[in-house]
């Protein structure tokens, strides 16, 4: 009953590691938009694993299906059903994996939750749940960017040590963040983020980082008073990924440590509009957009999954070693920036479908 | 459309500043709780403002009345009706400040939002509002301590630059967190931050921070898989909070910079359960609590109101210079330690009565 | 957790026929809505009981107050708090009722749901839960008509076995329906139900009867299709009402009798838009509004509160005979009237929020 | 934004007649059931068209594929993806009727709400849309049963003029209401349908029907007082079935005619529980299952499409003669019997796992 995200756009995804497939249904999205799969397939290529020598070399075409919901390509205002089949669909013997709980995996909570748990060990909490987000962010995303310009690009500004604090979000374009696999769009910070990561894979161990994101364009006005206020929504989406444990928007903890004098955003005129001198806030005030630039900082942890050996107990307490094999993704950084871009879009839609409702005519 | 937070303990709060009062409808609440005015009121008491010469000296007493829900001291298990009465029911004429929007305030996102808004400014931006998610909690947190023994307790980590980084949040308690008026139980710590407070107060500016908060005998299985992970609702809770700018769970903003194989928590054996040897978890894994201490971190900005002048515009863009008049709480920190505690218990509540719903009995 | 209603315009009711007083928070009224109390009372006095000597003598102001969402008489596009005081506000002693479960009452079943029940009996099940409604449905109400013209007029069109079917659902007025106490429009049959309602009252029993209701100038493309269809939404609404046993909509359970040919409603021209010649669909074709009248009737079963000796059992099965004191309503069918208008006015409103979503500009 | 219902156990409905599926997403089933495709594909089937000479011929396997969400034959408690194939996956080329709006279908709506619609015409409104219900359905009444031994059984109890009003609900089985194509399990009536049914095909028309519904061995306790009462949800989900156009549960509209004195169920004792004497309250008071029978009706109008000449108007307004080609069902009722079993049990399931959440286990 968790599966679900949104009020007006409203996003069911599904599916686990083994079985037929991965999807999502996208109920509320307007009627009449070009729709094609292509549109979709283009952020799940940037999602798949396997794009560079630093990521997993797990070869996946994660093809998208779009079951409903559009016909002779565009959207009828009907829910859209959308599929990737996955290539394994035996549900696979872990052996002494589903004895042991990995630590910092979710096969424990899983345990306890349920009472059982899919043999790949986290069930719905595998990075392949986030397939779903990616297809219903696309969607989202191509309404937001044909309707009211809407753009959103999100970069890694930190792997382990390795920061990239000077990226020009006013600028910044997937292009750039593209130009290199770790997808940190500083050239010099992008080699320094490489060189940690073939070190940490070198090492058998994993890192964590940071995905910075910005959105640009964002009208004044969307965000709900109270609980579901923009940065909430956002905050939300943000925790609700995979390793993510950490959110913050405009001057975030940095904040914390300033005076009121400093971080207040005064008014000044920008052509038509009011717009603010300085964006401490983000783009959002009281939880309400304002017009400027949203502003969000992502913390993800190092993956669990390791080839170190780990000393822990299985579920009777018993203490074991364990020692992943296979290879494994040292750092998913590179690989959460489309994810966090998609949530961002499911948000930014749903936030403006619920304005429009409330001061458009019928 | 937007004040209503829960799934199955369903709060719905209202009021503004001015108007009759504010106040919450708490639908969900289990039948057979014994619960009294008096148990609601003591949290309202510490959120309240004027409670110590840093705040402000505005004294409202913020009487909670039951208006439904409750009879002969038990709920009844139907909508339990919480309102607190405004002292101030005119809505006042704010003169110059009604048509200039205050920097960092919600003045202009609500007016753009909804071509209207309160005279106070923000409407239901305005803190008081968090009366009634603080009433709410205080029922949540009855159930949750009477039922199954959960502690949350959370505390003041930092104002300004002045960190307490070093509490035992295996042992801190509400006492010792009310033994200063900063709420923060490192004595040394809280003085210096206490100083910050006045100084700040002094040059009629506003001061940031960061709440801390621990939730012990937390059951293992509680939070949803996907988007309503245990640290996905945390995280859109804390957000929701009139000027929070940040929130990480366990490791947090510092796990970004980690390696994998000391992030990662091993299970050891603790009694008749597992549990871990760390917890840069936060006690959460895959959006599970696993048993584990939740720990989580909220930073808040300086507010927005301060006495010292701000050149700013006003809605048609004509320069102005905006200073504030009365006396303004320099650093709003130590009162959100309530809002937080209760925002927890309102998501703990929540998970926990959805996790009953699928197996019985926790 | 079921006092909720709406998705886009959410109504929460809340209070028991003792305590301090019943009430609905409306979140997502638009803003900029001019909004007085009287708007609300007059639906509000519609309802009261003690109208007439058919009616309970029992004497209540039912004044609603408004306790936010409101300034200057406009809405501010924030929760609305609605509440209105009861007189008695201690819990009853209501001695040998309290231990024998009322025959058809919902006693016994509220004993079983929550193991604690109201001292009044039926807590939220009690008429008095409706004044939250009407209010709330006041406020849509007044929206619908201004900005779409929309016009929902309900009437009683049987009571016991008097019958009055040929009410002109065209040109029907409130007007009209309120010209005698039973409100039927049908002079003739009203004389005859007032009899009926007399007749039944000498007898200490009670007797049911059909509320009718017609929505004029609904716009077409209201109703979302499968599970929140128009028609499905409007059946749940009326069959939330107490002491309701069925609902159907155009041609109901008689359309079950009929051929296709007969019941499809042929298109023809009706000015610059479509319209139907006849109207069996009852306005609504795939659970959305075709732009023709919405036509429904609403079955309500004959209170269960008599005079008469009832020989029934108590809660450990010891039979007993039961006989009500005080005066009852013999027939709530005409107080139910402005119940059925508001329910249906917070149906069509919600919809036309979540239509305007799909289609319109920001 | 509507192809979703339940609160806690949630189903998600997508797909056209045309397009690649249809199917469901099942969100919130306990986990640890056993379930195979078999299990589903039953209630599948009695739903297909083409059972037998009274209803269309066209053959359509709508074999279910299980997605997600089981593991070696036992539910994870996570999302559960169903999946039937469209046998003709080109949107069609519908001529003629894509102009024009066929009375009393959904073309004319769908096409206002949206401003395009599938070529199929109705889309969603499609009887094809209930595949999803049904297995979901099949989901929720497997549970139901094997926790509970609740049985759900549906039957025709009227095909146009021809009635069965003298089944017995406390006996009445599936395998007796299958016992003859018409799904009526009076014989003779049944024999009378079929006449009827053969009869109205020959003249190139449709007929209505009603089709009746008992749950047995329902725990008291479920249901939710006001709006999500369990005759409130039964109502929603039965209008919102297509074609259907009336509820009644217990006495229904005869109710309404009948004096509280009669109506009146007095308790008495059954074994170790109390029970009701007479069941007019068809098992529910104040919106609570009462632990008797849950009894209601459902009215079913006469299918849109026949084979006879209709004269009505393009989109335009001008006058066109319509003709619909091929062979058509004349009766749904009988298909409509698994449908009407399949909400009820996602009605029940989704009140089950709320009552369960507020007390433990039930």
């Amino acid at each position: 009953m968790s599966s679900t995200f949104g009020t007006l756009f409203r996003v069911s995804t599904f599916g686990e590691s083994h079985g037929e497939g991965v999807g999502v249904i996208v109920d509320g999205c307007p009627p009449g938009m070009e729709l094609r799969a292509a549109d979709i397939q283009a952020q799940l290529d940037r999602r798949r694993p396997g794009q560079s020598k630093m990521a997993t070399d797990r070869q996946e075409a994660d093809r998208v299906r779009i079951l409903s919901g559009v016909e002779f390509d565009k959207t009828l205002g009907t829910p859209i059903g959308l599929l990737v089949a996955n290539k394994d669909q035996r549900p696979g013997d872990y052996g002494e994996m589903s004895q042991v709980p990995r630590p910092s995996h979710a096969d424990y909570t899983y345990q306890m939750k349920y009472g059982i748990r899919a043999s790949s060990g986290g069930g719905r909490s595998s990075a392949r749940e986030t397939i779903g987000r990616v297809a219903a962010g696309a969607v989202a995303e191509k309404y937001l960017r044909e309707t009211f310009g809407i753009e959103i690009v999100a970069w890694v500004s930190a792997v382990g040590g390795v920061e990239a604090p000077d990226i020009d979000s006013t600028q910044v374009s997937r292009m750039a963040v593209d130009a290199n696999p770790v997808r940190c769009p500083d050239a010099a910070a992008a080699a320094a983020m490489e060189a940690e990561i073939l070190q940490v894979r070198k090492e058998q161990d994993s890192v964590g980082g940071v995905v910075s994101c910005v959105c640009r364009k964002v009208p004044a006005g969307l965000g709900e008073p109270v609980f579901d206020k923009l940065e909430a929504l956002l905050a939300q989406a943000m925790l609700s990924l995979p390793a993510s444990k950490g959110f913050e928007i405009g001057s975030g903890f940095a904040g914390a440590r300033m005076r009121g004098s400093v971080h207040n955003d005064p008014f000044v005129r920008k052509g038509e509009r009011l717009g603010t001198l300085t964006n401490y806030s983000g783009g959002v005030q009281g939880g309400i957009s304002n017009g400027e630039a949203v502003l969000f900082r992502v913390a993800f942890k190092p993956v669990a999954t390791i080839g170190l050996a780990q000393t822990t107990v299985d579920m009777d307490g018993r203490e074991v070693v364990l020692e992943a094999k296979g290879r494994h993704d040292p750092c998913v950084v590179p690989r959460a920036v489309p994810i966090v871009e998609a949530m961002t879009a499911l948000v930014l839609m749903d936030l403006l479908l619920r304005q429009r409702a409330r001061r458009g005519p019928i």
